[in-house]
């Protein structure tokens, strides 16, 4: 078995250092094989230009104090961390995730489908939908808007993902529910670890949805936050169940597909 | 405006002519510009083998007793009628939906995803997701268990559709749940017309699920029939909804789309 779960919390704006600290204190005496965190954990999510959120982005490379500090409680919880980060990168910033063990980065996501007013601060992102092991247990990553997209978690999982690691800051009322569509049609387990609190600026102002869930392969909630509120919560799951692809003992969810007949 | 609707009904296995009574009793008096009917409504649903089913399906030009009837009726309702029905070919029997208006069939459409023992019976779709214009509205078909691969619901939207026309006959819980994401996803209005009751074949029993209804391109539900009973629901829309593809003011779901980073 395989202990999965998500942290929702309120990341606070130009503070790193309070969302480590607030991390650690929710993180304290966790064990878990896998724990997703909300997207953008490290900076919060409403900034108005570039120039305003670099200084609390990092490099995916870990060598930021927020990877870093991931590192740390990924090392103390026994297994890997999926969290949202600002990322900085020569080229500029990303909206990001990393995947961190106690080793360090197992690896990166830069998000696809960029959402509203985030096509001013970040690039699209480069990395496409990867797929890495752990402990046997294959996990694929996609940020928030994504889920929009049925590409983005079908991709990942005709690349053999078995769990959807999914941090989000949600606004809209959607995606909870279409969540247990992307579990049902991919059969994979997902974790949508969201952000509550409200977030504004000059003319505009963000209330986050929080409802952060873990989803199994037929789409049943198995764990969710309520709307508002730090929360961690774990469940058991046998991620082989990602594996039997078969609905109603003769359908095949990917091998009967017919990609000639789609656009 | 766009008067849209289906119609839910039991349709009775061997029995092609009181089936299409019940629908002459039906649609009295019922004015539309689309309305959709059950998959396999001429025929019934479970049968052994092809020729069990063979003496009640026909040909797709018009020229048999099911669509020559549905002629009829869109001639008196004054639209285009879609509807399931066993479809018989040279080369064996598909599980089809036609468009059928007053001048006879628009266009027809072969299951493409089979369900289950419905690949005893019936040969795979080779229409592909086609798309028809009515009165300048644009309706593409899939039935039942295409649903279930996101790829249908889209292929359909990415060539044009504004109203996905759904006749099913389901078994499985989840269709009307995720219907409403495909809408969503899509921003397109779909009808699915759901038949209701009770099969059986010696070991084998199925029971049909009801619940048809029209989804608006948010995934609201417009109409919902109970889960068992004779339904007929129409519902004004404004396809031009549907071209709409806009969320949040900045994300175009069909031009935000990033093919070279799917599968």
């Amino acid at each position: 078995m395989f202990t999965v779960g998500f942290v929702q919390f309120c990341p606070l704006r130009y503070q790193v250092e309070q969302n480590i600290a607030k991390l650690q204190t929710l993180l304290h005496g966790v064990q878990a094989d896998l724990l997703v965190l909300p997207e953008l954990a490290n900076s919060g999510y409403l900034y108005a230009a570039p120039e305003d959120l670099a200084p609390y982005a990092e490099k995916g490379d870990g060598s930021g104090p927020f990877l870093s500090a991931l590192r740390m409680l990924a090392a103390q919880m026994g297994g890997v961390i999926v969290a949202g980060f600002a990322e900085k990168s020569e080229k500029g910033l990303y909206n990001s995730a990393a995947a961190v063990g106690g080793e360090g980065v197992i690896q990166g996501y830069r998000k696809t489908h960029l959402f509203a007013s985030e096509k001013d601060l970040f690039l699209p992102g480069d990395s496409g939908f990867q797929v890495f092991t752990h402990e046997g247990v294959r996990v694929g990553m996609m940020v928030c808007f994504d889920w929009f997209f049925p590409e983005s978690a079908r991709t990942l999982a005709l690349r053999g993902a078995q769990v959807i690691a999914h941090p989000a800051n949600l606004v809209l009322p959607y995606c909870q529910q279409a969540m247990v569509t992307r579990s049902l049609e991919n059969a994979v387990f997902s974790v949508t670890a969201n952000r509550y609190g409200v977030e504004d600026l000059p003319g505009k102002t963000l209330c986050f949805t929080g409802g952060s869930q873990l989803l199994d392969t037929k789409g049943n909630r198995l764990l969710q936050a309520p709307t508002e509120g730090d929360c961690v919560a774990l469940h058991e799951i046998d991620p082989a169940a990602a594996d039997d692809k078969v609905v109603a003992g003769r359908n095949h969810l990917f091998r009967d597909r017919r990609p000639a007949m789609y656009e």
